[in-house]
């Protein structure tokens, strides 16, 4: 949550000068993000994101979110639109880093969520869904189920000192969840980070998606699954079924789910539950002492795990 | 350079809904300032900016703030204007810190600083000293000549650390301002940190001035001194006299300086350069290791003072 890199004014101002987008008036870092250096401008035509993007992002990367950002919001998503400069780049360079400017969204993020911001939610996704379906670009997640062992292996010695048994209880569900985990439901472009944070409300209306880092070609369904666990359970950790019924019938709604799609929905979420708790517990068990970002407690989304691993039907999630 | 205090979505609306400044339509964490939490808030009325102040700023002085920025700005100086709520208050309280909204300022402070923005700045500073006159509350300079011994004595053991004979050099120096500091040139409100960071350009035109959280009661020539320091010497030591006669001047034009205080310009000026040098000197022994903000180098204001202690007449800040 901080700007990891300067820019000098100087260096800013000619660096806008190759956009059409009016005259700089102020811009300030802000604190948003933990990967990237954004700052917001005011310009005489308006107000933009500009990002830079910082180490933890790869630059090979960038012309698929930025191209992606830029397909969907010509399909109507409401999300931040790459300014293109005057040469129609979508991405330059300033400060030594790659560097984009994007719309600025108006909007906020809920801190907690009711069953009609799930509702938006799930009908945003299905449409973001839709919309990406032609994309051309192509990225893999690598942080689907070929990613979790790799990942579980580096906290695994130490997964105990999390929580007792920890390590034996992931080794297992990860081995279940490997064996059975579905490769062949409709595929498509994910969000793959789909938090209330990185999504825009105004009043109860969703009014955009942001950070796109993420995004990635994979089961769709698989994106559903993540918001189930991150917008359907409530700080207790108990399971709410209230908004994921909301969530999944407005997704189904919009983009009806398949017969294979709804009995893979468990077992999606489990496997959503696993990426977030195998990433969460890699933070915690390696961030550095004093580092500014507290790490989040992994443990939630083992209480997760095992929420979905108990259910034998989709029914649980209010689709019926 | 970060937000200290997270603000929960519902305790922000809750507070805004206490302003008549419109529905809120997003809101950012700004980093700026080191010392309190800053956001940006857009909402349908148009841009303020929130500060939470945090423990470094005194409760007790905030009204004197608030005060003098909506005094001077009532008399024309660019600045931020303090909200009142709808019962009429400048400050109230968010997340548990006192809280304030003002007007947010455009414009861009300059990095290298040229001759028109010190000229700029010159008659600015002026007209806020004319504008604060007969501004009504009080706040005695904490870092005025009697503040100094203080000061230099937590850093004095250690001062050779940062160069040999530091330590025997400002207590010479020390004793000789204590021995001849001015006591009774004319007084007023100066602002007393308005180094480039808090001072706004849009082109070469000054479009406001920020940060008034060290402002009080002192010397007005002092204030002058001061930016004689932070605007008229280059990044590799040298004194600038063509950007001192620019500043000087414009200031003199607006708000003559009287005989006496031309004569204690270059004391003043080895005063605020000791001001600097000792707080700088303090934060560079005294930060925590790992700590967010990089101090500064005492040392540039050290090579400063010994200019000022070098001259004979006030002729070399160009006034003539």
């Amino acid at each position: 949550m901080a700007v990891y890199t300067e820019v000098d004014d100087d260096e800013l101002e000619a660096f806008l000068a190759t956009y059409d987008i009016g005259e700089l008036r102020s811009y300030k870092g802000i604190a948003e993000g933990v990967e990237n250096s954004n700052f917001l401008l005011h310009t005489t035509a308006g107000t933009y994101l500009l990002t830079l993007y910082e180490k933890r992002v790869a630059p090979e990367d960038l012309p698929f979110f930025l191209g992606l950002m830029n397909h969907v919001a010509s399909k109507g998503i409401a999300c931040p639109v790459p300014i293109r400069d005057r040469k129609g780049e979508m991405l330059g360079t300033l400060a030594g880093r790659p560097a984009a400017i994007v719309s600025f969204l108006e909007g906020l993020s809920v801190r907690k969520p009711q069953p009609k911001h799930c509702a938006e939610l799930g009908a945003g996704l299905a449409r973001f869904h839709l919309a990406g379906a032609d994309f051309p670009l192509r990225r893999a997640n690598a942080l689907t189920v070929s990613g979790w062992r790799p990942l579980f292996e580096a906290s695994r010695a130490r997964a105990d000192e999390v929580s007792r048994g920890l390590a034996a209880e992931l080794a297992d569900e990860l081995s279940a969840l490997e064996a059975s985990w579905p490769h062949d439901l409709p595929q498509g472009v994910i969000h793959a980070d789909l938090f209330p944070d990185n999504v825009f409300f105004i009043g109860e209306h969703l009014s955009g998606v942001i950070d796109f880092y993420f995004a990635c070609n994979d089961t769709l369904a698989y994106d559903l699954a993540i918001c189930l666990n991150a917008w359907c359970f409530e700080h207790d950790g108990s399971f709410n079924i209230t908004k994921a019924r909301a969530l999944t019938q407005a997704y189904n709604h919009v983009r009806p789910l398949d017969a294979a799609e709804l009995a893979a929905l468990p077992l999606l979420a489990r496997g959503s539950a696993m990426r977030f708790l195998l990433t969460r517990l890699y933070d915690w068990l390696h961030h550095p002492p004093g580092a500014l970002v507290k790490p989040k407690n992994p443990l939630e989304y083992l209480k997760r795990l095992r929420f979905h691993r108990s259910l034998s039907s989709p029914a649980a999630y209010g689709l019926d």
